[in-house]
């Protein structure tokens, strides 16, 4: 931070808002051992490589984040490009690996043009090739010589691809596929990469066949093809290819998302990736031989990333609310005697508190519940994996997508409520989370609708209670299975009720309870009620949050009973922050616990209190154990959190020295239109509109 | 909307996805009258403003909103302030009053940087200026001759007024008054219009004045001063002021809150707006008259207004979703018999409905409630209001802190569980929701903290109940008196409980009992058993939103009673979304209503189907209920919410004929660093940093 030119240089904030004295005192105050812990979360390598990678990206000036507030949406789109250009060229230069190119963008907090050339169309291509295709392209896909997009939702269609309009009609005379927009709704939509950055795409149309002989034409379904959008030279479509950039939308302003039609567009056989299906170019003879099965446990693996990084998005909310929030001062306490005593941290606040305290144990349990999704599915690749683990795998995997539901909830939610609590500084720039709250709200929607996702827990869920109902006493494979049977022979009743209150284990086995209780009712109003399947939605998500809760109660508690946790205090306080956890999302649905006989009513009436305590317990040490999710200052960018307290200092030096609109003098004559003073730029601001 | 020139220009959507013939059905199927309803809810008045002002700012080239969400910040300064001008000339042209000013900034939707200069500075100035000053200033504020704003929050210091740090010392030598800022955080904050517009300012300052034989200053507490900012002619501060603009935040990108320091700037006598407290200028002695009773209830129709406001920006919302879920399909019915059946109407599924359709009620709710806090604002006015009259109003005073509270955080939430209702383009700019969303989530802290205010009810409950308490017999003056003392009476038993399920006003009773029952339950935490104030904040919290839902539906409840409503169906449309809003509201806390003994346990048990059939009694009329809120297209500026229906148009020609980003081809190659194909402008980009 340089100084400014003026009277200001000398002003320091007042003694009671001195952040840096005071984030000082709040580490000083707590035991936790922040090393330790952040090894424990993250390990050794990881931290080494975001070290590693910060120290370089920090030093080039394309990856500034000063001013990138102020840039124009399609300003934003050409950073975006330059930075995408940068960081794979300093992948050369430097021999970064994939994860360090993810660990970079991850830094650089801007995801890039070239995103989707790197995951979606990549994986896309290793996957849907046939060996000979795969000879053709990779390496051209390794080089970046061809930029790709994956291009499967279209205007009027999302989530289900099986209604996808888009067509590839094969004409066996010319050997080609004709790609065919029928409808304004069949345009390709949202597709990433696509709209003004990628040279090429996989693109899903249904796959039209004449057949019989009158050459009838018959669909089989969505097939992916690759197709060359953009001419290597030109960087134009061809004529009969219409695509480009669908503006502005709520996050990702240098992403260009894309709407891509096709006017009968020939593509040649080749195009057909076919590695599950093929057309024989001679006969015109469709073949899809058997779909080998896919990868065991590759969803589950893919979700525990999704958990992972809910917990970062969260960590980075909850670091800058409690550095923040510890760092402020308002009002005096009600019932001090004297009234002209110091004004009181906000954080000591139980209304301020039960906003933060509450994400701050709840990012630990998305870690927890990461953590052990990605164990469990590196322990059953190896080829002595255990049965259990092998059907706990089978489980998440077909109940994962409730957990990638209420995760990115949680970190949805988690975002705004940290920004509210942070009250009026919250509503500035200076949070550094006005683009990671934009960028984020796309996630409770893509890769699955949150809510929409959630029918597939509850089938998986009724399946399991229809099969324990028919043979009480099969083989029990998996922590569900034995939670949903014993509930089956105690008729409802579960095991001797055990207070929560001073009983982790009774804890789990509540969150257990009341989930086999819901499992057990979708199952009766399904299979023996008959009720329509659509009727009962609002029950399934129901069921789906109080599955996916148990996950992340049980894998938190798994976890401090592993004695993996730095032991002494800081395990101390991760068992609080398991009961605050626990607690307060107990008390949020307590009724459900009531009903379902999971708690008694005694214990529920207490809750509030008990959170209030565990609030108390966990405060002193809040600061520290955000420390220890070594989130960079880099990535923050936020005056308000950073490492060093200096909240009020960062805050004046981005206004006062960095906002641009400071530099010019403007007219505020409302008689003239003349903006900036002494321009005569009267009108001029029209041309931008 | 303009027809591309390429083979897009021939296309429609899909049949199943015309927009315009799905929305004329959905008008068809219901019998809701819009236009009486429209009058019942907004009067003549309002609506012939709306349309008249429409049509005067859709003609004008800088209010078009087409390509404003591309302009970067600094534009969106220069934009706003050559709209504020455009609307100060057009009030000139078209002798528009206020309100027809206020209609056309609500239209325009964008807040202009004159808009402290017309709200809290005139008022300010027209408050706190004795005869003489009023003299002077007003008819130069009216006149727009000099440009005000209103500073009093500091870059350290909110809600707590007391704590301000800038001083305003009085040199009873020199007659002047000095203004300095002593720390960095006594730098005035957030004042909006003072950033590069305002010429002048009301500030906010601690008097100091020299006391006794020494002359030790003395602090007097925060006054308020007239201070010119700027120079008239070359609009730059003087040197002793340092004042700017604070930078990019979450929304009101078109505003320019200030930061403002003062390095011992002098001000003459007459800069003390005196009304209410002097400085004799010869003596130098200070007085300070008895403050006139401040203007009864003005805080309730300042509130209502606020409530009134929600109930518009929730409306705005709730309409977008409601008409592009009428027209979005998705998935067919999983219980359907024929499995080629066209894909379900995205509303039909109750999970979106009830994230949609309760909204849809609240914003009646909020209607009523904002309605009949105005109308007894004004009833009292009258020389002959009621008795009861005035004490309801008395009440309100104290406790419309919880329905700013409420009513806000109902609304800002409301817009986002809207925009995930719709999915992946809810994500999009197509929505008309992106700016509203970021302008709107300033207000559950601005005009006092959400749960900072909360207390406020809280306090004005307790002592109620210690009142009832210390003497049951007394006059019953307000329906909350009442309640409370019927409450007593009953040992918190209350009055025979009645199912909820078939009657109004068994709803309105179960909301009043929950809400005695915690207020009681605050008194004896606080009174006898003596807890600290902190420890009980959540308490408060809760109970404030337990009173303001009660006010809400107990409002609800009343218009339906009264009659206004219009007849027919669309009263028992509308007393299908009064027991849609308390269920909805009901369910969200069910614990606390059965703890409390308001609603019986199984009665709690099928509030859930109860609210399902509901729902799909509102269903049919979605669309006509939210006609009725008139909200014209240019306001909603949606593509998804366009009153015809023709969203997937409007999302393509949005994207295809007007984004200017498809107007740039660029370099996608990473081996340069030229982003624009052909210019050679390697590097370029770094000069926006």
């Amino acid at each position: 931070m340089t100084s400014p030119k003026d009277f200001t240089a000398l002003l320091k904030p007042h003694p009671n808002a001195d952040g840096a004295k005071i984030l000082a005192d709040e580490r000083q105050r707590s035991n936790v051992d922040v090393q330790p812990l952040s090894l424990h979360l993250f390990g050794q390598q990881y931290l080494e490589r975001q070290q590693r990678i910060l120290a370089i990206v920090q030093k080039h000036r394309v990856f500034s984040k000063a001013n990138q507030a102020n840039v124009s949406r399609p300003d934003r789109y050409k950073l975006g490009l330059a930075r995408g250009k940068r960081m794979r060229q300093l992948m050369d230069e430097h021999g970064w690996d994939d994860d360090d190119l993810l660990m970079a963008e991850y830094l650089i907090d801007d995801i890039q043009p070239y995103h989707l050339h790197m995951s979606l169309f990549t994986s896309a291509m290793r996957e849907q090739c046939d060996d000979k295709q795969r000879l053709e392209w990779m390496p051209k896909i390794a080089s970046w010589e061809v930029v790709g997009a994956y291009a499967q939702t279209e205007l009027g269609h999302g989530s289900n691809v099986r209604a996808l309009e888009l067509t590839a009609t094969w004409n066996n005379a010319s050997k080609t596929f004709d790609l065919h927009s029928p409808t304004l709704t069949a345009s390709k939509w949202w597709n990433g990469t696509l709209g003004r950055t990628a040279t090429h795409s996989v693109v899903i149309a249904q796959l039209l066949l004449p057949e019989g002989p009158n050459g009838q034409l018959r669909s089989h379904g969505p097939h992916p093809f690759i197709v060359r959008v953009r001419n290597e030279k030109t960087h134009l479509p061809p004529k009969s290819i219409v695509v480009g950039d669908i503006g502005p939308k709520y996050g990702y302003a240098m992403m260009d998302n894309a709407y891509m039609l096709f006017d009968h567009h020939r593509v040649p056989h080749s195009a057909l990736l076919c590695r599950y299906a093929s057309i024989d170019p001679v006969s015109g003879i469709y073949t899809k031989p058997n779909n080998p099965s896919s990868i065991y446990g590759s969803l589950v693996r893919g979700r525990s990333v999704i958990v992972m990084n809910a917990r970062l998005i969260l960590a980075r909310a909850v670091t800058v609310a409690v550095r923040y929030l510890a760092i402020r001062r308002q009002f005096r306490d009600r019932d001090a005697p004297d009234s002209i005593g110091q004004e009181m941290c906000v954080l000591d606040y139980p209304t301020v508190q039960i906003r933060v305290l509450p994400l701050l144990a709840t990012a630990f349990a998305l870690h927890y519940s990461g953590a052990a999704m990605k164990a469990l599915y590196e322990r059953t690749r190896s080829t002595n994996a255990l049965d259990g683990d092998r059907a706990q795998l089978a489980e998440l995997h077909s109940t994962s997508a409730g957990l990638k539901s209420l995760a990115t909830e949680l970190a949805a939610n988690g975002i705004e409520t940290c920004r509210r609590a942070m009250g009026g500084h919250g509503y500035g720039g200076g949070t550094g989370l006005v683009q990671l709250n934009a960028d984020y709200l796309s996630k409770p929607t893509v890769e699955g609708d949150n809510w929409m996702i959630t029918q597939q827990v509850a089938r998986s869920l009724i399946k399991k209670v229809g099969e324990v109902v028919a043979s009480p006493d099969r083989r029990i494979a998996s922590s569900t299975d034995a939670c949903l049977s014993s509930f089956h022979k105690s008729h409802g009743r579960g095991e001797d009720a055990t207070s929560i209150l001073n009983d982790n284990l009774a804890i789990v086995k509540a969150f257990e309870h009341r989930m086999a209780w819901m499992a057990f009712r979708a199952h009766r109003l399904r299979e023996v009620e008959k009720r329509s399947w659509n009727s009962l939605l609002i029950d399934f998500h129901k069921l789906s949050r109080a599955y996916s809760q148990c996950i992340l109660v049980t894998s938190f508690y798994d976890a401090l009973k592993a004695d993996e946790v730095p032991p002494g205090s800081t395990h101390v306080v991760l068992s609080h922050l398991f009961r605050l956890f626990a607690f307060a999302t107990l008390d949020a649905d307590a009724r459900e616990f009531q009903q379902s006989g999971a708690v008694a009513a005694s214990d529920l009436d207490v809750l509030q209190d008990q959170i209030l305590e565990l609030m108390g317990q966990v405060r002193p040490h809040a600061v520290r154990l955000m420390d220890a999710f070594a989130i960079p200052d880099y990535l923050l960018d936020s005056a308000l959190g950073r490492y060093d307290g200096k909240v009020y200092e960062q805050l004046f030096y981005n206004a006062h020295v960095l906002n641009p609109l400071n530099r010019t003098t403007f007219n505020p004559d409302y008689r003239t239109d003349e903006i900036v003073m002494g321009s005569g730029d009267g009108g001029a601001i029209l041309a931008k509109l």
